[in-house]
Formats: structure tokens, C-alpha cells, sequence
């Protein structure tokens, strides 16, 4: 028996997505590839300049009765963001060095309790490399080659990964070739990766 | 005790729709508020002219996998309409006639059958009419009332009302104030139900 396997979709200012990324940290029956990238050239390949919680008003103001609700469910902590959606490209680039590292889980999970749980400012360097030593990291190393051109051209590329894969939103997740979008098919994505590994 | 009550806001072009009517009709632990309303006024006013699993390829594709599985999981028939949003108005005026009638339930769930699982034409009087016979009722006279100035007048006040509640898509649940969006929300709205009547 192969371990069952996931591949999780996210961008860091996706409230859903924090939902989706603290359930899978919390478990280990599956093993999770993390494929953070950016929602933003996503929406506006659709013409959305900004979130549809933004653009759309009665669904934003819902997402945000909603939320609460979400994560009371699931046992997590809520702080409505005071900016929304938060500027996420630093973190999915320092993310994007983390992906096969011990320390990715931790970092996902901490950034954003930072942005949906602590009202922080996950746009700013102070705010992720206070992180980053938070997990015994070398912040100051970390940042320099999450801020090269050559991580820039793989988070480009990640995104546009998510373009040709047809992803329209987050957090998306992969059993094999079979796509289930949304915090609300992590279980029914879960199931089939264990029936898919075992 | 009082018996727990929810309004479930809902369009017979809608497949998400289908899913909950089906499910709601299957339990009476709950006693349900029909609300047939149109949603094409709803999505207008938000800039679309159609359903926006048309007008967003990617997610409108996913749709279309999403379904067969989610019906799977609550055993339920399914078939791809051949034709997509299928007009709703004529089975929706019925359906306002019926909603404190003892065949609303029957009336939605085969009109939902006819478009989701057997790919009928639910804007055409003759399928609506062959429901209608198959409930006991007299379909011409049913029609006739549905298609009167004055049920299309309350057709188009449900709508309204629809948008005084700031209701973006469906399903949706109301449990007093509480809006919950989409069948994945149904068991959340449920639960609430039994909470608020219990």
C-alpha cells in the first residue's frame, strides 16, 4: 500500500483556503503536496480585478457571516481581516521553498492563523520573518532567495501551472487528474485519495 | 417544542438546487418554507446575462464533474442536461401555487427529476402539465392559475423579496436571520433549525 496522496491548491489570502490548509496539517493518513500560487492572474483572466468577495457585495458580506460559522465547526480561530484580500505574493514565494522542507506545514498554518486569525499583515517582510524565526529559520537567508528572480520565474510558472490545470479558484485539490474545489470537497477529496492509495 | 422550521430559496434551472430539494423532501424532522423564486433577475443585477457556470468555462466545466459525484454521495439519480440554464418560470409560477398545497414536495422533486435526471424540457407546459397529471392534479386549470397576471405579479414580488434578502444564488436556507448559501451548507442550516425549534 502507497501512502494516499493530495494535492492542495491555495493562495494564502483565501479565507477558505486557511480552513483547508489547518485541516490537513492537523491530519497524516495523507500525505499533501502543497502547490501554493497566486488566485490574482486567475481572476483576471476571468476580467475580476479583485476578489469575487470584493466585487460581488451580498456575497461578500455573506463569506463573512459564513466564516465564523466555518470555523467554529472546524475548531479554529477567527479575527475577521481588516484588509481583504491581503497581499499574498511573499508568502506563496517563500512557500514555494518550503514545499519539500520539515518546515512547510508550519509555516502554511502560522501565516495564516497571521492573516484570518491575528489580523496581521502577511504582505510585510517583518511579518513573515518574524515567522520564519518563530520556526528556528534563518529569516534574513530565507527572504533573500524567496525574493530572487529565479523563485519569481517559479511562482510564475506555478501560476500559470494553475491556469493550464483550469483551476478558477482556492483552495483546489487533486486526487490524480480528478479536481475538487472548495474547502467543502476536502472530504470527499480526502475519501478518494484513500481509496485512490490504498 | 415547536417543530423546526427552514426557508429554502430555490430555482428549478438550478442543479445545486436539485441536490437540496431532494434531500429537504426526503426528512420531515424540519418542516420547509418553499421559495421559488427566478435567479436570472438576481444574476442581472450583478452584470451577467446568464448562469455563471456558463459564463466562467472553467468552473462551469467542473460543475459538470462535480455533480455525478456529489449525487453518488447523497443517492440520487443524475443526468447532464443536454441544455443548461433550462427555463424556470412556468415551473416556478406552479410552483408558487403549490407552496402550502400537500404537493408542493411532489412538484418539486419530479420537476427536478424531469430536468436533472431524465433531461426533460421543464419550460415547456406539456412536460409541466404531465407532472401535474401525475400528482392527481387538473393541469390545464393549474396552468391557467399559474400563468394568470396576478401569480405573475407574486412571482416577480418572490423575486424582489429575493433581493431585499441580498440573496446571491442557490440554494439558499434561511433559519430566522441566518442565510446559509448552497446545498453544502444544508446540514449546517439543518442543524441550526433543530437548535432554534428545539
Amino acid at each position: 500500500m502507497s501512502k494516499p496522496e493530495i494535492a492542495c491548491w491555495f493562495d494564502f489570502a483565501s479565507n477558505y483556503s486557511y480552513l483547508s490548509i489547518m485541516r490537513l496539517a492537523q491530519q497524516d493518513e495523507v500525505a499533501v503536496r502543497w502547490k501554493p500560487f497566486l488566485l490574482g492572474p486567475i481572476f483576471k483572466e476571468q476580467g475580476w480585478d479583485n476578489s469575487p468577495f470584493v466585487l460581488q457585495k451580498n456575497k461578500g458580506d455573506y463569506v463573512w457571516q459564513d466564516m465564523p460559522r466555518q470555523c467554529a465547526k472546524y475548531g479554529l480561530p477567527w479575527r475577521q481581516p481588516t484588509a481583504f484580500p491581503r497581499r499574498s505574493m511573499l508568502a506563496a514565494r517563500v512557500a514555494l521553498l518550503g514545499e519539500a522542507q520539515p518546515w512547510m506545514a508550519g509555516f502554511c498554518t502560522r501565516t495564516m492563523l497571521a492573516n484570518f486569525a491575528h489580523d496581521q499583515d502577511i504582505g510585510s517582510e517583518a511579518c513573515i520573518a518574524t515567522i520564519l524565526g518563530e520556526l528556528g529559520l534563518d529569516a534574513a537567508a530565507v527572504l533573500e532567495a524567496a525574493l530572487s528572480p529565479d523563485n519569481k520565474a517559479r511562482l510564475h510558472a506555478r501560476t500559470d501551472e494553475a491556469k493550464a490545470l483550469r483551476i478558477f479558484g482556492a483552495p483546489t485539490f487533486f486526487v490524480g487528474p480528478d479536481m475538487y474545489w472548495g474547502n467543502d470537497r476536502l472530504d470527499d477529496a480526502l475519501a478518494q485519495a484513500r481509496i485512490a492509495g490504498g
